[in-house]
């Protein structure tokens, strides 16, 4: 058993802008030489996700609209209210349901992804930003 | 420390249906002869989740109420009209906040679960299908 | 490679309390005197989460007030209505969206969080109860 630590980097615009990261990921996993065991995907942002889903224009647009839908943008929150120069609000509610790590499988130096499944990065904040991801495998 | 991975099959039938596997996840950590460590459990699908809730029939109902307020099935979502046959919009983004991954933690060949914690699938796609759900044990 | 298991009890207020236990978290980290690997934290509940977001005054305004929007509560969720003396449905529903487990990588004894990350208990319930908490190291 071994713990292999890699880490990247990922230029996003934010306003639920998606990145595919899966090839990157299973890159990491076949570059480890270990066989089986998880890779542990963390994000290290409080206004960005992992996730996955099935990466189709149809969802990506759809995927927007729910946000939007749910955790509106809005100067009220207090977030921007008592913080001045602030106007994320929202992008903290959304980054923090929709979670900053993700574990994920693999056997035979492969990924155990579903056919429609897919790795993604989504930022939710209100600018660009540069972001850090860490890809922990752990097997053997 | 090694690395155990199994993989079973559900047959769901959507419609936010819940099926209750914390036995039969019980059971792979017992028949692993491991004694601590974690499952890391992994449904292949992205209209499908697994999660942690109370197992009973008032929430059970409540679960697929919540869900049919926030993210309601409608044909507008852009997954169904970009995609001609397609009316699992919804069920994709239920799916992707529920999320496809849970981690548990066993010791003395037990899941550490609460009292009232039971593991479930929950199936949010708009027909019938069968499900694989990973269970990778890794420990010592 | 070696696997730690402890567990540490908070007392907690519900109505969407937050506890910030970040330090703690490191601390046993420091303590396992393991180099890298994985914490999984798990909370054995169904009425309360585990999460990551920026721990300040306005963002712990603003998280109470989403899930008072998105999940409100109310006395007419089947929860409540089928089991007397239940009045805690929306703090199940809010519990089994945000989550129970946590996986954060560390390496070098140290937890691999972003500047704005903190890791904070979030109880949902409708009353004070006391909150078990696993945290299991894997790591060599």
């Amino acid at each position: 058993m071994s713990v292999i630590t890699q880490q990247f980097s990922l230029d996003m615009q934010g306003a639920s802008q998606i990145e595919n990261v899966t090839a990157k990921i299973q890159d990491y996993v076949k570059e480890s030489e270990l066989t089986a065991g998880i890779v542990t995907l963390f994000i290290k942002h409080t206004t960005a996700s992992i996730m996955i889903f099935e990466d189709e224009p149809g969802l990506r647009a759809d995927t927007k609209d729910i946000w939007d839908t749910l955790i509106p943008a809005k100067p009220e929150w207090q977030h921007n209210t008592r913080n001045p120069g602030e106007t994320n609000g929202h992008s903290h509610l959304r980054g923090q349901i929709q979670g900053q790590s993700l574990t994920i499988p693999f056997t035979e130096q492969t990924l155990m992804l579903g056919t429609w499944q897919q790795i993604v990065v989504i930022d939710f904040d209100s600018c660009a930003r540069t972001r850090e991801i860490v890809v922990q495998i752990i097997g053997e």
